[in-house]
């Protein structure tokens, strides 16, 4: 297995001042393994669901590649469930409900197959179960963990227990902000550098994202988009993307993780077009060339200096 | 003269997080006229003062290059006043106080020199006394507007009437969307561009600027700075930039307005470091072109579409 990712699989309702969708499939799990599936072919996801789930999208998935062996289906149980508001700045949103469902009774216990894999991401989930799968991946190459607010409030300890094993941390602005308690950003990057990961990448949404190491900065603009009709998953879907190339390229290099960035956001931008993880199901790599393309021209500029 | 520049010539009282300033020379004109001063020798300023603006600061002015005939002192009236509190997010601001004084009284009449400048920066003010300066300039060769929300709800007609006889627009992003009555700024800026105006830069504050013709989109970074000391100013400063380096260069194609771009991008970035003007009075040639170079590092990517 190349890439082993856990992480929700669930049902969200959304509310967007362009309309609404309910029961749609969600989850950071399924987003990540959507968008890294257009770079990764030998994939699994670690997660839970219950037998509300579709067996349609799980079919969906294996099409794509992704093995659902650790997709564990509680009998007489529901899915974990998440319902949400944006209004006209997509940047915030209200959690109108949380069901965790399933979620509590998520142990994962990884296959061999799984134990196996180079490419680990740690979508936002408690930190113990975070741990308890990289406990199991034998020889990983490269892992990336991304979390939230609520884990820094309820789970401090635990989590940066995590952050210090892993190589990249992938969280947004406040977030990043919360953890170091630093308001400048440069400033936040420095104090959780020093708390393990070699990289981290702040993601600003609709802003752009940041990518820092102890000695460089990069950024990453998001693509004016003339419609953001949800932007449910778009962080989930920039990690898939920047996971997916770095796992098909094998380059953990800055360098290298400036083009995941980007080819992240290129994923990103594509998830805000539908609701839920409509758009992720039917790109070419034709499409995706063209938006990472429109990247290029987006900040490309020359300039002598007199 | 090449640029001439309408705007507040003013003392500001500035609080942040970081601390206060207490009646530092601040104003649009001020602030725009010191960036442009590093690429434009022949400027001149059009404003009106009290007699208790510091003759000292005219004299830094005029040491740069600042031309102030068009700058009326008159006696026994107070300068223009504005007191604002910034607070960690320095996105926002709150106005305390603003006092208007000698404002009220600016009716401006150009001298012949400032009629054949070929450069127009008409700075953040009343409308009505934008087109008055617009009207005597002979033959500009290109005309950039700044505004702000207050003028889109007390005179937006005058306002609009202005902008259709502008080259350039340039306004914040909740300015624009104030402006079309778009959300997306994509839209947004289509909308503004059948206003009138050729180019549109919608300035987003510390996550950088957009600048869009009716066919293409550039996107600038802010720098991410260790500390944003005291951002009053920096948009003023943006704008001086920008069209100083486009009056330097005579060429107005969009491959030198995104040049200008990171020109005035850069400025705004050493604005930022200090209270009021205090650091665009001592800048090096070397100190810009190091801080230009940071901003193609900051964006710089290469990927190979597969």
């Amino acid at each position: 297995m190349k890439l082993v990712t856990v992480g929700t699989v669930a049902f969200d309702n959304i509310e967007t001042p362009f309309g609404k969708a309910e029961k749609v499939v969600g989850g950071a799990a399924t987003y990540i393994s959507l968008a890294a599936s257009y770079f990764v072919k030998e994939q699994g996801i670690v997660s839970v669901v219950g037998d509300d789930f579709p067996k349609k999208t799980m079919d969906e998935l294996r099409d794509r590649g992704v093995n659902l062996d650790g997709l564990e289906v509680l009998q007489g149980k529901e899915s974990f469930f998440w319902s949400g508001r944006y209004h006209y700045d997509m940047n915030a949103r209200d959690t109108l409900e949380t069901r965790l469902n399933v979620l509590m009774d998520l142990d994962p216990k990884l296959s061999d197959a799984y134990k196996e894999a180079k490419y680990v991401m740690l979508g936002n989930l408690d930190p113990g179960i975070q741990a308890k799968v990289l406990d199991q991946v034998e020889a990983p190459a490269l892992v990336a963990l991304d979390t939230m607010n609520f884990w820094m409030d309820s789970a401090l300890a635990k989590l940066k227990e995590v952050i210090a094993r892993v190589d990249i941390l992938v969280i947004n602005d406040s977030e990043a902000r919360q953890l170091s308690g630093e308001h400048s950003l440069v400033k936040a990057a420095h104090r959780i550098l020093s708390m393990g990961p070699r990289y981290l990448v702040v993601k600003k949404g609709e802003h752009g994202a940041l990518l820092f190491d102890k000695d460089r900065v990069f950024f990453a603009p998001a693509m004016p988009l003339d419609e953001v009709v949800d932007p449910t998953g778009a962080g989930d879907t920039f990690a898939g993307g920047f996971i997916g190339f770095l796992a098909r390229s094998g380059d953990h290099g800055f360098d290298n993780l400036k083009r995941a960035i980007i080819t992240g956001s290129a994923m990103a931008s594509f998830c805000c077009e539908k609701f839920g993880v409509e758009r992720l199901m039917d790109l070419t790599q034709e499409e995706i060339d063209q938006r990472i393309q429109q990247f290029v021209e987006l900040v490309d500029f020359d300039i002598e200096l007199v």
